[in-house]
């Protein structure tokens, strides 16, 4: 609810009979509804616009030299743990990008810590200059087939519910379980139907689809193909095109997107490591992407602001104009997306304003709770010599299941570096139950050593692969004394690392620190023999059991077809 | 919420695993995404779509002979009682053109009866086949310079506020109020910012426009010119495009609409009258007008439907699509909007549907407590012979302000026939204080008698206009017999009547009666000189005093312009 002292000032200030606390001057605005470009100021009173086409007289003037002024970008979902950093550091990285608003799904927090990492997030949330909103994890934990942190029911995300910065519930991945009725998931979707539903649902389509969506769920960031995504959007589902570091949908779907269909599209990265935000940028990255396309200016910023706005219900943005908060991004260029300055809620998004915020005291710091290991820990007891070996494919999360034969002797099975098959341990870490789960994988290229990661969707368990015993286990020790993080080893000692020690997932150091650290993290996993080109990437998504085909969890290794643990 | 056994029977009957409460066959579904027409089942549960683009078994199913289903139109503004019946009559009236949900403003019958006629309104609402959703009356009385029959504060509104039928808060039409920071008006927009502020700002422009959009408002059914619609959309409004009884500006509007713009534009029919919708139609006449002017049919079904679910917050319609409402409407074509069969929430709106309705008790039956009057009281008393004559413009509620010699003698002014001048009254008849204001009024054409209305916007006073003051003694004791309605009266004889006994607004009657009674009404009115295309509705905006240019109420004549009552 808004003051009436704040109302009578946006009145005035709106009106011209007051100075407007900030004036923005000498630029051309982005009309979303025309797609003109016209000369105005902008009046800005407090955290909201309040004049548009016409001159004002403010306290603070700001001239913004010709720029393009458009309405503040929309991430319709993401997780934040993906960066690496924490929530304050992520505002730092993003915002500066466009990003004012952000909806995300502390899934991986969540994870490790349940509910106290969701309130971390909100806690957070409520400190950023950026608007960060939360979805709330729906799937706590993802399968049965693996050890979890934490364990979230619909109580547990009931007495989060009412909190300012929650949204709705976060990506229903279950879909199987939608369809199948699981009361524990219906109990959700009960509980957040009024509110927002986040989809997730890969592939789905025909009649299984429209069950899925008669269960009220409202939105899709998994379409892969266009026909899959026009289908969706047909179907009254709004269709967020996503970018990632892993999954790249944006040539596929964005050729969907134009002015007659930009109602139905937004825009979402999902995963975005600090590298990639770095190198190539954030939403801003798929907006010039887009356009780059062929996608027209107007659809994409369309996609990038008001319609998310309209979809999610935050009517208070989406465009720049009176009454409506004060997101606005200046532009050297409209079809480069080139960023010049942001502003969200009013404040300029500088070094200034993101020292102002209260610290919040980070969370988890002592979450790995891993068993120590020896070499002797990471043989694999057998049967016979052939049997599974996950095959990685360079760039995907999905996975190959093969069935290899490797060298096989008094009940143990091997690596095989004429195939580059090495071994990898999935090591529960949350100090539940000190499992292990042992397989193969082939496609890392490693010659020696090991690398390991306590990021390991979704349960975020130590995920381990190596070529030799003895340095894996050097290297998951070595995630516990550096409470987390990624590890490269050889010859018993570490070659590079980055630690992560908040829930052992994101670092406390800058966002920039962190990706300059990732650097040398990955020249170490090259000197070791590693081939692919984000080989931290491939290790995290190894543990994930919702994904086709062949996984692996400290329950073993998991053939996702068939939903079920496999003997070695 | 959405309860569990539902959500469950919502998921099998979309997945086609368990037979569909309702299944439509043999249709072509208009596409709001991409405008085709594709041939499809649709899978109805309950109230709830869950199954298109899929063929279906169903429990019953019809067969749609081949006809058009797009999504049930949305009108975004109106008031029921200018219908002239109760809001049972209205549904009974409006559904079958396909208006499946209308969001109202009880504003009529407010100003005679205050809350007890918005919680009528409710009560009817939740009994009706379609969704009538109301905003609550902001602006009760207009100004202070009438007698209403009640005041509603923000304390008041309040008490309505969770209803589960209010969205919002009506018509802001003080804007006034709102740029002098009305402490009253500023009240009701703080209680009802974060839900819904609707607008009405004719002719509002520049940055006092921009005021009025800071304090919170999102939309306006006032704008006239194209250019103004422009400015209004540019600055983030909705404008609901009007095509009612009176105001009449769909083809200035329409132009604007296009699929680029359709995502800022709405229709409504803010005031239309039975015989109206009878000959014409009702929102379907908007959309089958709005495409003959070359409106591309996509862009005014998404006007009608999508655009108007998304700018209200009404997320559960919008598309034909698993999970929305089951508001469906069957076209015989779709350029000509021709509505063969309509479904609310999932049931047939047939005369059975209409009948299964349980009865809600009218209100404000004793609503009319004028002095009882004779001729004395519409003697005119003045001090010279020239002063201030109403100016009708045929079609128009604005009117002429005047300046006029009339016949003059003994301290008293006199109707001039020679120069179409006839005399209007306004009587209070909420029974506080038995006001008569008195004036003059040019351009009725009456040759004798007189005709009344305690119809007359807003505070709903008895008005009449006559040539005989004898005549218009009998007109206004008879609506007191008949509790309101409209009177013609000659020679002492009552010509025909209209009774409108439900707060001296709607009729008890059904609407084709209501409309079957308007044409002796206007034939009577033509009898005796009446050269007006509708003189009740004429009639009943001449108390209007927030209309420029010169109106009466019970206070007396009211210069608008100048805000204030003027001596005869």
């Amino acid at each position: 609810m808004v003051a009436r002292s704040v109302l009578e000032r946006r009145i005035d200030q709106g009106r011209g009979v007051a100075e407007a606390d900030l004036v923005l001057t000498n630029l051309r605005l982005f009309d979303l509804v025309t797609g003109a470009l016209t000369p105005t100021d902008i009046a800005i009173c407090g955290d909201t616009v309040v004049g548009t086409y016409e001159a004002y007289r403010g306290r603070r003037v700001i001239d913004c030299g010709g720029r393009i002024a458009v309405p503040g970008f929309i991430d319709t979902h993401l997780h934040v743990e993906s960066s690496l950093v924490t929530p304050h550091e992520f505002d730092r990285c993003v915002l500066p990008h466009g990003v004012t608003t952000a909806l995300c799904d502390p899934h991986e927090i969540a994870n490790v810590l349940g509910a106290e990492g969701i309130r971390f997030f909100l806690e957070s949330a409520a400190a950023l200059v950026m608007d960060l909103r939360i979805n709330l994890s729906s799937c706590v934990p993802a399968t049965a087939m693996e050890t979890a942190g934490a364990r979230l029911e619909v109580e547990d995300l009931l007495a989060l519910r009412d909190h300012p910065k929650v949204l709705g519930l976060a990506e229903v991945m279950n879909f199987p379980g939608v369809l199948a009725k699981d009361p524990g998931m219906l109990a959700k979707i009960e509980a957040f139907g009024d509110v927002n539903l986040d989809g997730h649902a890969p592939l789905l389509r025909g009649a299984d689809l429209n069950g899925y969506l008669a269960a009220g769920i409202r939105n899709d960031h998994e379409s892969t193909g266009a026909d899959e995504a026009l289908e969706k959007i047909r179907k009254g589902m709004t269709v967020l095109i996503r970018e990632g570091s892993v999954c790249k949908d944006l040539a596929r779907l964005g050729p969907l997107l134009s002015v007659a269909t930009a109602p139905f599209l937004c825009f979402c990265t999902d995963d975005r490591n600090p590298l990639e935000i770095a190198h190539e940028g954030h939403l801003d990255h798929l907006i010039r992407t887009a356009i780059a396309m062929g996608v027209p200016a107007l659809a994409a910023y369309r996609a990038a602001s008001l319609t998310p706005a309209t979809a999610f219900g935050l009517t208070d943005r989406g465009m720049i104009a009176p009454g409506r908060r004060a997101d606005i991004v200046l532009l050297d260029d409209l079809e480069g997306c080139r960023v010049a300055k942001v502003f969200a809620g009013g404040t300029e998004a500088d070094e200034a304003a993101f020292a102002a915020r209260p610290a919040v005291a980070p969370v988890g710091l002592d979450s790995i709770r891993a068993p120590r290991v020896t070499a002797a820990d990471f043989r694999v007891r057998a049967s016979r010599a052939e049997g599974p070996v996950i095959g990685i494919i360079a760039g995907q999360i999905i996975t190959e299941h093969l069935t290899l034969v490797l060298p096989f002797s008094a009940g143990f099975r091997d690596i095989d570096p004429a195939q580059d098959v090495a071994k990898v341990a999935v090591v529960e870490r949350h100090g539940r139950n000190g499992n292990i789960g042992r397989g193969f994988v082939k496609g890392f290229g490693l010659k020696r050593g090991a690398i390991a990661s306590s990021v390991g969707h979704d349960s975020h368990n130590i995920t381990v692969v190596g070529v030799d015993d003895a340095d894996m286990a050097v290297a998951v020790n070595h995630l516990s004394v550096i409470r987390g993080g990624f590890v490269v080893v050889a010859e018993g000692a570490v070659l590079a690392e980055l630690p992560l020690p908040v829930a052992g997932l994101m670092s406390l150091e800058s966002h920039e620190a962190v990706a300059e650290a990732l650097v040398p993290l990955r020249a170490a996993a090259r000197a070791i023999g590693a081939t692919l080109d984000e080989p931290f990437l491939q290790v995290a998504f190894l543990p994930l059991p919702v994904i086709p085909h062949l996984k692996i969890t400290d329950f073993g290794m998991v053939d996702v077809d068939a939903f079920t643990v496999l003997q070695n």
